[in-house]
């Protein structure tokens, strides 16, 4: 079994559109707090760090897949659940589930890879640094 | 041929990340914008004027599903291209392509709902309206 | 001297900006949140309920006024201290200051006043009501 | 007279809470917006590429002062009208005007200074180069 963190988040006023619910462009950036906030469990630095010591820009998503069950509100806590469901060579998967106690709100994956800055300021996917997986694993 | 919206951005500085790059909700955010615009541009009025004559909330998104290509910074001008990929009984799908010129940056898909507000003030999916999917083909 | 409450809010990577930082208007988003928070912590029902039981849909905010003295930057968890300024007839000043640590973030008021929205939809200024007043001195 | 500038934005769904006008943060957001808007359209290039010739890294706002004088919804069109009110040694007074169509929504000043980041990663303000007021007026 794969390591789980819990990324806990209090739904904003201004987290929410006219209908009264929660923007879901707001769940992506709680699933993406969610992604660092795991890896910085597991022992990773801030990416401005990795970055000094090691060039590692961060891990920008390459894809993204998301199922929305039931809407959140303002005042409502609710708490994202998030694990590796597989490393490749050049990526990983994250699987994220955003329950509001027991009921599910939202679950979805992404996948990312790390990257890092070339010479020419752009940036490109390296391999998984493997030290990297194993803290995680 | 179905038809097909264009719905034009500039990135901001403060759409950006830390890496310089759109943070990637930014870019779910814009498709959202882009599909509300799609159903202006086909002659609906805006959510709460159909809400006050017919009930009808808005479409919440269901499902997402995006693929990330290339990256934009602030100062680029994109165009989300969206159009109405499939028609079923309760649902819909938009398709999203976000172009940077000739550049693809990303493009996806969000399965959607119309919606109307029960007496309970709970929010529940309807049958595709006809009138509405006539006007939108 | 005036109850004060506490709203703590740790910054997350999509806060901040290609400088590194967090984006300024995100400050004044937590700023928000404390303020309603307040009113909450007070014993205040969220908005939605205010509406449904008096027809106050919320405290909009006239004027804001804030000082940066020193910037934030993901992974930091800061503390928006929240008390009210003043009471005026129709206006209440919210004061706002936002600490990292024993290091000052930024500082700032907001102006609101408590809003019903009329027959014709629109949003209007009350006297501020006196019960809410007694409960949040 | 110094030199005026207009930034056009229309307002998303999203920009909205859940009272169905412009969450207010996002007001500030549009104002930087427009205040980058400004530079460009007297000369200067993307701060990512004066930081890379000059080390210069942007324009941090150390204070801001707004009234709000309308509310604006989705679907609406607004003009940011930015100028310089004045400048000073280190630092610049930016004022925005906020109208949609001939209603003013809005109005405020942004006080920012031009800063750089030194050696130790931080960035501190520089007095104002001459030669980007000249630009500028």
């Amino acid at each position: 079994m794969s390591r789980s963190t819990r990324y806990t988040v209090t739904v904003q006023f201004g987290d929410c559109d006219p209908a009264g619910i929660v923007f879901f462009p707001n769940f992506l950036r709680w699933m993406d707090a969610s992604s660092l906030h795991f890896f910085r469990t597991c022992g990773l630095p801030p990416w401005r760090e990795l970055e000094r010591t090691r060039g590692i820009v961060g891990t920008p998503v390459l894809e993204i897949q998301t199922r929305f069950s039931s809407p959140a509100t303002y005042g409502d806590t609710i708490d994202v659940h998030t694990r590796i469901e597989s490393w490749r060579n050049k990526v990983f998967v994250h699987s994220h589930r955003v329950m509001l106690g027991e009921r599910l709100l939202c679950e979805g994956t992404e996948t990312r890879a790390f990257v890092e800055r070339g010479t020419d300021g752009r940036i490109h996917a390296i391999p998984v640094p493997e030290d990297i997986r194993a803290l995680c694993s």
